[in-house]
């Protein structure tokens, strides 16, 4: 089988970079170009990329020219780009290849709260796709979550199916990676953490309730965020205490995570099991379970009663791949799966 | 003026170190002679000792040899024990000394919980040391809290007194001094944080209920802890979530924290201003913040309106000072301003 | 083909566990059984290990009952022992396996400075293999070095023998995995290095001249060594000052260490290439190095002319793959390759 | 005795607010103007400066207007600069204020290998101050060196008066807190080391020779420096391994340095002692080292035989205290003392 062109903008980036390390070998996708920012345009991939990542660099993307993120400076053939660029630039640039006729599928949030646009979880609201008929034009763009609303939307969508979610109080152990590069400062996290911008405590408050919602209207869930950065490379750790319908024991809710099956076509990158539980009180822990499921389950631990909400447990998810690169990509081969790409 | 004598047990630990270097020169308090377990007895402090704390070492202690913890053993005039023992042989140990008729201030866990042993936050609740007739015998045990629920207290006191705390929900960021030496793995926490134990949840759950209450009625308050160990030296970041008497605005929390007037006489462990406030919403920070006050302020930031409980913020203290060196030593100081130490 | 049952000793700590998970698949080689302390014995190797590494846990052992360390209670069929055991007990217990026929592979320093034991690193000295006809017994010890043995003793090789080496001044950065597991405090390590012990300098000032020499007649290289830990989970940085015959210019440097071919069959554990040459001078960088070549790869940067020695430049080696399981297991492959095993 | 008015030049970076903060409430030194980059002009010090250092922000500067950093902007009165700028501007910057008459004490790099400036650190080179009669014009300009050049400056300066220093090899472990502000970014330091640039390392060989040497005669000492940074705070550890003419032994290296008084007036940067001595081999370690001597002493440890180069020892220091801020006050009050001041 041929596999799909499809384009990087803002390639040269740490998501960039992740999405096309993780593109190499794909069965059924190849990164046709990179595109990034004015001073890296012409030079090859390989050289205008600090690469910043473990494991072999550039993908396949080494020898290829960096280009302009521009719908008129693609190949011909290529119409579906994913998005690593930063909300600044996303907001014009996407909008110009949604307008161009293609298919953006977006890690940054400059789109994510417009109505229109979807806001999707593969495993959680692949009927959220369905809104792909944007104005103007025939393209489109979809959009996958903040790092730290991945793994709490995917822990709370059986919850919320099965008993109803009626409140959460969340708290964050996020990793410097969630920052880019460079991102955050070495002063500020050598032996230490700090509180994270009150703008990523409204993303965390807000886009689960947009994902577990019907199109166009969001849940009506309150949820208060605490965002803490910690000096953490890679891993997302989240606590979340739940108020659920029906005061439902710890093990219910385990059993409802554990066995919950998405209602999606196999992708690549959703992997079986979603859920790893985790064996020890002290996990998850970034360092050692940020990388299960290739980087795309989420580790689940510690589920035990609150005498505030009812329930409380951890989750835990690489903030990179399942936060961004990964999603990005499985929203891609979900498109892909529904004959949804142009 | 003279100065007291008193005895440190537990004085080769880390918090046995810090109460030993803090009392270097104290004003009112005197080191007369240190003990600890089996392995360093008859050794002058200085060798006994493997010093891990910044700072001048060995406070005024370095050439007193090390006693066995026996009140037996104690230099004749001194009945004011400092204890930094563990949990363990804490329960035997600071038994016997009360027995004898010493007055034990213990920051270990063995006793917070009976209910003729005060917990005490001098400037929260210093009425609660009239507990102090204690049987059997004539000494007396005054506990200092879990090194989480200091903080968490010292900003629950002000609020439950104007407004009335209903419930809370926190979660922690805590250093790795809080775990003793060798105390927490490199391994574990290199890069990486870990969920902390249920039993450290529990304090922190159940020790503020026992302070902000009246003496042997604690405070009817559901408090849901998630506690979390990050890669930090020093100081315990905590994050509340308040649900309060009235649900008052940010600003009247602030107002109410600013205000707040501990009615205690002054002691040189109870710092002018107990609150500071942060300037910067990425601040309460540990590595910047820990040492405000010399240790024993509190630092509180990013006081705002909460969607589930109704107001929100963090606190942060140094934990091996006003979580517990500082504290045990603020309480030995309350006690003797009150006159109650034998 | 069948894969050789070998068991695994001391399997339970970071070590062990890293043998245990990096056999899994492994095309030639099986474990038959594990071997651990007093304290896990009898118990599933699941369950005994409290699994420490990110990554699948438990290779194909977790179901084994962890068995005693002791030659009498291994299954039949068996008769090669890779060690992960500490120095103090691998002594007594290696000298065991061997007495009773066995060969043993061990990571333990115990046996390293023995003259009838070979210390080797496969690519280097595979003739020193050729002791293995030791007293008493038909079996046999092989030993691999000390972490940071490893990759500057794979870095002298090919200058030793295209220029002489003449003298070295080296220096490390310590990963805390070196330590095994709790080892290092994070007290101690927490935004903090220190000097490591006396020992560790002395291992990396002479094993290499075992390695470098004729067997039984150690190479005569004076070399100074400065070991510090850092905080840093996997991988350790070495400096090396190199004093080479002839002075070669850095360049020349590079083209011997690029050329050189080990001779050696091909074994799975050595990758091609063997080494790595940082493209930036701010590489090689553990976190992003140190899994170069699945971990057993050397990794070189900044090779420079040195005012004081001629030649300086970085290396740099996974310390608890190529520094321990992954450099035991190497030998075992070679030893079977050779047809040696038992 | 009234203080000396001084403006700080890049005030509001790390190193300039380290100076402030140490000037307030010094004896013979007042800050009278702070002046920085553009985008902070005509601010109160106290809002154009993002605090960053534990302990009492801004010093007694807090109201200060912050100025631009042009001699004809200082308040009348003040004729000493200190200057904490980046090496780009603070060429022509410092050259200005030189050129208008002032004495300018300078942390930057841009003037100290100019054989017409003085690299001065006030213990081993005051008669360096002699040059300060530079062209053109009345003013002058004097530095202090790379912050790694401080602590091996000072530990070979005894031993060069005593021994002769012929040849040295250095390494380092730098704390982030010389990359200044933001500086490093935490992706690459968070449980990551990496090597340092090749100019820090030709400081490193270059600066200590000049300041051994004679006024306009460099020594003629080889040095082999290897830097890496690693993810601590505070304090750079060097190692160094020194030829020594006669060869001493480690023990009368040791006295050679814990003798030694350096020639110059009492001043209050100057510890006494200038050295401390590590207790444990695990040290100096800079959590626990870097602020003795309030920041100005140099712990040595591990001086120990070398097999290559005779004699190998640890030193540390306060990179931005010893090795910037204090440095730079610290020849103020010097160049006071030895009323070289205009």
């Amino acid at each position: 089988m041929s596999r799909l062109p499809v384009v990087v903008l803002g390639a040269t980036g740490m998501v960039g970079q992740r999405i096309v390390q993780r593109l190499a070998g794909h069965p059924s996708l190849r990164v046709a170009a990179v595109a990034a920012s004015e001073r890296s345009i012409g030079r090859p991939y390989a050289e205008a990329c600090t690469w910043r990542l473990a494991g072999a660099p550039f993908g396949e993307a080494a020898d290829l020219p960096v280009l302009p993120c521009d719908p008129g400076a693609m190949p011909a053939g290529a119409r579906t780009a994913l998005s690593a660029l930063d909300a600044g630039p996303a907001r014009d640039i996407e909008g110009a290849f949604r307008g161009a006729g293609w298919a953006v599928v977006s890690n940054a949030s400059a789109w994510r709260s417009d109505p229109l646009v979807p806001l999707v979880v593969p495993e959680v609201n692949p009927d959220h796709l369905g809104l792909t008929g944007q104005q103007p034009g025939p393209g489109y763009i979809v959009t996958n979550p903040n790092c730290c609303a991945v793994p709490l939307s995917l822990v709370l969508a059986p919850l919320h199916r099965r008993f109803g979610v009626e409140a959460v109080v969340a708290s964050t152990w996020q990793a410097v990676s969630g920052a880019g590069y460079p991102g955050e400062s070495a002063w500020d996290m050598v032996g230490n953490v700090h509180p994270h911008s009150a703008s990523e405590e409204r993303k965390l408050q807000t886009e689960p309730c947009k994902i577990l919602g019907e199109p166009g209207r969001p849940a009506a869930i309150p949820i208060s965020a605490r965002c803490v950065r910690v000096p953490v490379a890679d891993g997302h750790l989240v606590s979340a205490q739940i108020r659920l319908g029906g005061g439902p024991a710890p093990e219910e809710v385990v059993r409802a995570l554990a066995s919950w099956a998405p209602g999606i076509p196999a992708i690549p990158s959703s992997p079986r099991p979603l859920f790893h539980f985790a064996r020890h009180r002290d996990r998850p822990s970034p360092r050692f379970d940020a990388d299960n499921g290739d980087g795309m389950a989420v580790t689940v631990g510690n589920v035990e009663a609150c005498p505030v909400m009812g329930v409380k447990l951890f989750c835990l998810a690489h903030n990179t791949v399942r936060g961004a690169a990964g999603a990005a990509i499985a929203n891609v081969e979900l498109l892909q799966a529904l004959d949804l790409l142009p």
